[in-house]
């Protein structure tokens, strides 16, 4: 989350929306504006209720294809970009790449050469390096859209809106809310995502609440209230986005274990009292039951993780019919 | 084969038909009626004439998604119910887990829970303890179908079927028939499934042929004849049905070597001439050539084996649309 | 390319086309003729303008299913034959096979035999032995057709043909072409297809140019001339045709570092002014930069690499039709 130290991504703007503000790739929340972000739960909301349909397809990207680049395992997010694709009628292309491919190489530029000559219209990209998503998106053809399914510490921005689409169905006033966001926010590209999301659709306060050792520097400059100490933290709180804690991303001697973590940031029915009575409780997912939050608040009323799921599809299938659709050759079938 | 290692499948006629007497889930021949066996046979029926055709698809679930759940690795049968679910032009998923899974696991529950949030609407699970498929049927959301892919020394049920659907296509009178079934019966989960669904379609006589170390103790409680000398047990049956040997599933104490298994129950044609001239031969595949049977037969006329192949996807497909069709929003499409 | 080593493939004429002169399978250039290679061309000309337009699918193989039986592993290949199928909207099969299996044992016949039993329409054979698809489709049932992907050192044809295509596109008039094939000949199953596509379609010239240690003893009869110095052999040639340097197929006594090789033979802009000024660079990829040829040259403008990629596809969707089409019940549906 150190800004210096990837400065790829800071033209994203330019990057992720063409001449007429449409967007081209979707890489980051940072660059959207709150008219685009909105553009993509709005359409995302018209996805929504697909599923309640008995044939859950629509036709809009027949013909088009998708190639999942995964340079980093991910069952869960590899699934529900796949299923979006589908549900688009688009083809999908699962390449399997070495997890070791360093992201600005020569080889990797053959490779996307080649997967573009190919037709290829859309690189879904998940990579271990911040800001490998805006490197290839910077390097792609024209007719080619990048969507950055996570990368290293840096952003995981269809996280963030799926949270933000959750978060909207339940209390569409953001700048009534009080969000706290729980965790080891330092090495959380999805922390980072929703801290962008959140102040962009103008939420009242963004808290965050982590141990001293997981709490990133400057955090103060991201417009948050900082917590050390949960129960603070958590009252009166409308929303909890408890974050996974990420035990092979940190330093062995910063890292609480799992009990000790628990025992003390550890969602619980108790801490949740302090919360207003109707606090949605998030989690990107898988959970660690019993290190983020004990299984009575998992499986409770106030949980709408697998909602999260659920919308998880619904954004991505907005996201990718947007990018495609803002090509000269894309727009008009969307409209057909 | 001890049925009471795994009491979860008692229930399964509960289980596996929903309150007007349609297939909701397929886990077991146990629990199934008659009358809805002969139904999916006749439905395999339907679609067994469709690869004669140029196009060997209908639409019967497009836009349905069905997910490969094989905890334990099976490149044919995965095949078959991959084909038959593209034939029925339903998406399929094919999710990546580990062998390792505990079946009764708090982590599968929550897999589960994720997969449904994705609007998932038929899982086809194979795994290797017995009652896995029945375990996730009953904790699965109302709008899914669990189908029984093969668990442990249970059942293989679609495999049982497959077998059916040949050998009435050949002898339609099943009241008529004798049925011998040679090998390792104990370790065999086909083995089981067979003489559940043979007694269901009222075959006149069941018989098990294998040495007896291979014998399973309270075998004649299912109803069958038991013989320990193939020459005998084969005299006159109408069809039989060889068994793979599963050498990975015995002990080795009780494993005679191939070789030896050969010399006494593979199938010759020499031993073939025991039965009527015009017995069926089968076998659930891939076969041990030089240990089940010997090339001339697997290869010779009376051999029906790659027709049971062939047969298999007519049966999947038949238990997919039936499965998928008992639902409210699914049975409207079968009849558009 | 001892043509006394792999007998098998001589009769490929008669296997490869039926009684009325239609493609049944493609396994290599020899045995077809030039009026069969110019169909495919002509029909891949049809296909090549499709990802311009919106929708890149066709209806033309929709019901059919094309298995991919790569017993050697090939990302690129494999990604080509299964966009190639898709764009034709048919369904396609992966299927997973050890690369150990040895090509003629009883066991690949069983594996075949259940796949036809499966009704799969069409064979992509990629195997380390030289001829493997022609054993394959020697074997096949009368309903279904085999493509060669490439097999041991023997053919590369679907490669060859994209070659030619991506010649024809610039200069039409073969038989006013000098083309130089420069690198490992010997080992190149690449190479060997491309000779004899060249001599069918009447080009003026073949040269090849390659160090002693890597040429082929009696070339000459390939109706080729040989070059051991590449400036004396690219000397106004109208089209240069790199070959891959394949370390692994080499005994390492007769490998040149990839260094050496370049300092000699590898394509630099002094080399290519050697050649005519409009000369085509081609490539089969992955290029090693700075081994085959210095990335000046591959990203230069007389490189049409990319371009030969991009009609990979387009050939594959024609051999895939023809083949397909081919069969009488096929016939009609291409004609629909």
């Amino acid at each position: 989350m150190n800004l210096q130290e990837s400065p790829t991504w800071l033209g994203s703007a330019k990057l992720q929306v063409d001449g007429k503000g449409r967007l081209r790739h979707f890489l980051s929340i940072e660059g959207l504006s709150r008219r685009l972000i909105t553009e993509i739960l709005d359409t995302a909301e018209s996805f929504a209720s697909l599923p309640e349909q008995s044939v859950k397809k629509v036709p809009l990207l027949r013909g088009k294809t998708i190639a999942n680049l995964f340079f980093e395992a991910s069952t869960r997010t590899r699934t529900t970009f796949e299923l979006a694709a589908k549900r688009l009628s688009a083809d999908v292309l699962t390449v399997n790449l070495p997890t070791s491919s360093a992201v600005k190489g020569e080889s990797l530029l053959d490779t996307l050469r080649n997967l573009e000559a190919m037709h290829i219209d859309m690189f879904v990209v998940r990579h271990g390096q911040s800001g490998a998503a805006h490197f290839i998106a910077s390097h792609a053809s024209p007719h080619v859209s990048v969507v950055n399914g996570g990368d290293g510490r840096h952003a995981h921005p269809t996280q963030a809106l799926l949270d933000m689409f959750t978060i909207r169905r339940h209390k569409p006033d953001f700048s009534a809310l009080v969000v706290a966001i729980v965790g080891d926010v330092t090495h959380s590209r999805v922390a980072r995502s929703q801290i962008h999301a959140l102040r962009l659709l103008g939420v009242r306060e963004i808290r965050v609440i982590a141990p001293r050792t997981l709490l990133l520097r400057h955090l103060g400059e991201l417009g948050v209230r900082v917590f050390t100490n949960p129960c603070e933290g958590l009252k009166d709180v409308d929303v909890i986005m408890m974050l996974r804690l990420q035990r092979e991303r940190m330093d062995s001697a910063m890292l609480p274990s799992g009990l000790e973590f628990f025992h003390v940031y550890g969602l619980t029915p108790e801490k949740l009292a302090l919360a207003k009575p109707d606090a949605l409780v998030m989690h990107p997912g898988p959970i660690n039951r019993g290190v983020e939050m004990s299984s009575a608040v998992a499986d409770g009323p106030q949980s709408v993780i697998l909602q999260q799921v659920t919308h998880g599809i619904a954004i991505r299938m907005a996201v990718m019919s947007l990018c495609l659709g803002s090509h000269a050759a894309g727009r008009e079938r969307l409209h057909e």
